[in-house]
């Protein structure tokens, strides 16, 4: 990616990748999509799964952590496959070693990245994507949107849905909707960083694909940025275990989202108000999310609750003195 | 399951119904396996889906919380599939919800439950288990070896590749050799506890099969029962997040196994042996399975240091006085 392009020459660029995932896709026939990366990149995929196993039965998905894709194949995995991979930094070994193993078997390959003149740039299609804070790009060229039109191009190809459209339609609101999810929770977010800044430890729990957005905060946030120890539990497994340890002092992230699994989310949360002094909920139901078509919302509130668990985490990090790029082990020892 | 019957004859009964299991799966063609249960009892199931989606590419597995399958269920969810479920007290509500939608659907189902006359029984097969600490079974009549024994009458069904008898004769094994754990361990046990007792926090991570071992270890020893803070991490995505929470005082259980991603638990280990005063290995390795046929070694060892971890937490809940069966919730009030 030439960095003396602008966003908008950028942003057609993605477009015109996507485009030519559509013609991977549409090459041959596939049976089968793997998701694999490592960690938030990983995470980050899981709506690939989730999605179309809840809206194609033509096609398998599934998620891996890349070394485990690696070292222990599903049987299904063939020249039949596609693999979807994730590197922020092009070179993770683990997603490279996922992309060699792809090509060997014949597999059709697509990567997302920052730096696609790197390894993980040997993918048949590479999507570029932005994270860079001191130049904070729209929104639309970060990574959930890059996934979720990956995603749903897959679906279309698949079902013939026409899902892209909307989809992209709404996630070229994104920058207008955080802009105001940050507004109106300034004083909140202050609020909530004065109250839980000495936390030693913080659990979240969700459902659905919010499930995976807490796995994020949890690890991407609290324990690799912060330093703080934590948990995330799916809201469905919450009351067979994770429950018990809860006392007044347990401080809990709670997501509500706006699909179907919403109901264990709300059940974990009114549990949670009865037995803790510390719970913190985003609800995707005080999102502004009224200029998307209606089926799209509930796909869409997982990304937007991410970007807003992410605010209450760099709420925390200023609190503590705490930058969100420190890191102890990660470029400093190898391991 | 009649109360006055010799363990020999339970042991009959439960032999008999895996022979009814396979009857029912080679009554008509199936395309998909899902597991579904809550907590420990969905995790014990995990290596369903593991294991199959490793050794067959004929069928789908997956696994998943009750309620989750419910609300969310996937689209290649029908009549040609085989429905799993696991209800410890038969009346579990998320379990027996999913029962009922997949008789609902026409999908052919199995339960294992202590207590086959409840609500779950109405299974199409129905596999009783015994977990009676004041009158111990033989681990043959324990949760693992009847989900294994499902599994690989599956695999078997599907592939005709003759798993069961020395997965069977691997299993009738686990007496003897968790009788030689526990007493080689005598002193481990102790030391381990004096050691550990006043812990907070208490992570764990492995690979493969063993990263659901390490969640039942958090979940329903740590979590539940000992209302110590614990997570459990995959191995594979150790490097990518949690492990910079870890300072010489973060207290680490890992588990080694057999199988093809144990290089993932090893480079964990090696990190948290560098990093951390506070970091406990248990090596599969260390077990005498030679009585068992090689090719299933690596499915066994996670069975048995499923039951070596719990010895740890054993020791754990007598030095702390803290008896495993004490809840706070569970059965204490409604929620």
């Amino acid at each position: 990616m030439n960095t003396a392009m602008t966003f908008e020459e950028k942003i057609r660029d993605v477009k015109a990748a996507v485009g030519r995932v559509r013609t991977l896709l549409e090459s041959r026939p596939f049976d089968s999509v793997y998701f694999v990366a490592c960690g938030g990149s990983r995470a980050t995929m899981y709506p690939g799964k989730y999605i179309l196993e809840r809206e194609t039965s033509k096609i398998t998905a599934d998620n891996f952590t890349a070394r485990e894709f690696v070292l222990a194949p599903p049987a299904r995995f063939s020249e039949r496959s596609i693999v979807v991979l994730n590197s922020y930094s092009g070179t993770t070994a683990e997603t490279v070693a996922a992309l060699r193993l792809a090509k060997d078997r014949g597999a059709r390959t697509v990567a997302f990245t920052m730096w696609p003149d790197r390894a993980i740039g040997e993918a048949d299609e590479v999507i570029f994507y932005e994270d860079e804070p001191s130049n904070p790009p729209p929104n639309f060229l970060t990574i959930f949107p890059a996934v979720y039109q990956v995603v749903f191009t897959i679906l279309d190809v698949v079902e013939g849905t026409g899902w892209l459209p909307p989809v992209t339609q709404a996630l070229e609101q994104l920058d207008g909707i955080y802009a105001r999810e940050r507004a109106k929770r300034e004083q909140e977010l202050r609020a909530f960083a004065e109250q839980y800044w000495q936390e030693p430890i913080f659990y979240t729990t969700g459902a659905g694909l919010d499930y995976q957005m807490c796995y994020i905060m949890t690890v991407c946030i609290l324990l690799e940025a912060q330093w703080i120890h934590s948990a995330s539990f799916h809201a469905g497994e919450f009351f067979h275990g994770p429950f018990e340890v809860v006392d007044e002092n347990t401080p809990y992230f709670v997501t509500l989202g706006l699909d179907e699994t919403r109901p264990m989310e709300e059940r974990a949360l009114e549990f949670l108000l009865r037995t803790s002094r510390k719970v913190f909920a985003v609800d995707a139901r005080d999102f502004d999310l009224s200029g998307m078509e209606p089926r799209v919302r509930k796909w869409i509130a997982p990304v937007v609750l991410n970007r807003v668990l992410q605010m209450y985490g760099e709420a925390l990090a200023l609190r503590r003195a705490h930058p969100l790029s420190i890191r102890r082990y990660m470029g400093k020892m190898s391991y």
